[in-house]
């Protein structure tokens, strides 16, 4: 996954990509997410091979979003815990899986659905927000140059130049 | 990216990662909303081999996410454009970058920045929310079984039973 150019380690969505952005590693998330800890309970449930798995953990531990450590309930084991940084994770995956409910539903209905814990009841889902709160789609928002942008910067964000995102 | 088991296929995260999963194509889809579209441009910016693009620019096609169409400005080329429901993967792009941007600075600051384009402020981010708008972390939602649950999902979800995510 490491294919980044150098301008490319510029971006932070591809900085993120280069953490999180393998198939097996989301996965690894999203069970970690749904309270998953022990390394044979994610091979179980994945079935990948022992050396990809380690990997990706190994991955998931040096960049801090998984953090190893004895097992609570047998000193003997370990147990993958999300970090904090991790945990902010959490509206990447429920993007992805409120996309994937919607546009490439399995016809049977969801097969997890996600309570909000203080009442009870379903979450709405994964939203862009102004400051103000109100929800914000990719045509109510512009993107401009930033303190770290370059010439690479300029020229991806001119090609939008006095045009509405998917207007004409 | 395909190697999905048949049990993964139920996962609505899965299903997602099948269609926009993989690094290149995650950043064909941040330039796309960045306002890019033609075929030229997202190679001068990634760099990538002109099979490589072809092949992640065709599935994108090919589930929806974009549209080949011919180019407003010049009838004889093609540009590539977000779909409907390609533009609800918004909140998945803007929730990579906002993670990239907090754990993974680059030291210079932002490269690009997000404003809403009714107000000119900086937009806030992607957030989980409730129904009633709240913003919810992981540790505010529990994930229960949906109409589509079967075995794997009980078993998924029999981790966390009765214990509370990311605390003991």
């Amino acid at each position: 996954m490491k294919k980044s150019s150098l301008g490319e380690l510029d971006c932070a969505v591809a900085r993120t990509l280069d953490v999180i952005g393998e198939w097996w590693t989301l996965l690894i998330l999203r069970n970690a997410f749904h309270g998953m800890r022990t390394f044979d309970a994610f091979q179980t449930d994945l079935g990948i091979s022992t050396s990809v798995l380690s990997q990706r953990l190994r991955t998931l531990c040096d960049h801090g979003v998984l953090e190893k450590r004895k097992s609570t309930t047998d000193g003997r084991s370990f147990e993958y815990r999300l970090t904090e940084s991790g945990l902010e994770l959490y509206p990447v995956l429920i993007a992805l899986m409120q996309w994937g409910e919607r546009h490439k539903p399995n016809g049977r209905g969801a097969r997890i659905e996600l309570l909000e814990r203080r009442t009870g009841e379903l979450i709405d889902g994964a939203y862009v927000l102004a400051k103000d709160g109100t929800r914000l789609g990719a045509k109510d928002v512009t993107p401009v140059p930033g303190p770290g942008a370059d010439e690479s910067t300029r020229t991806l964000l001119g090609h939008r130049a006095a045009r509405t995102l998917g207007t004409d």
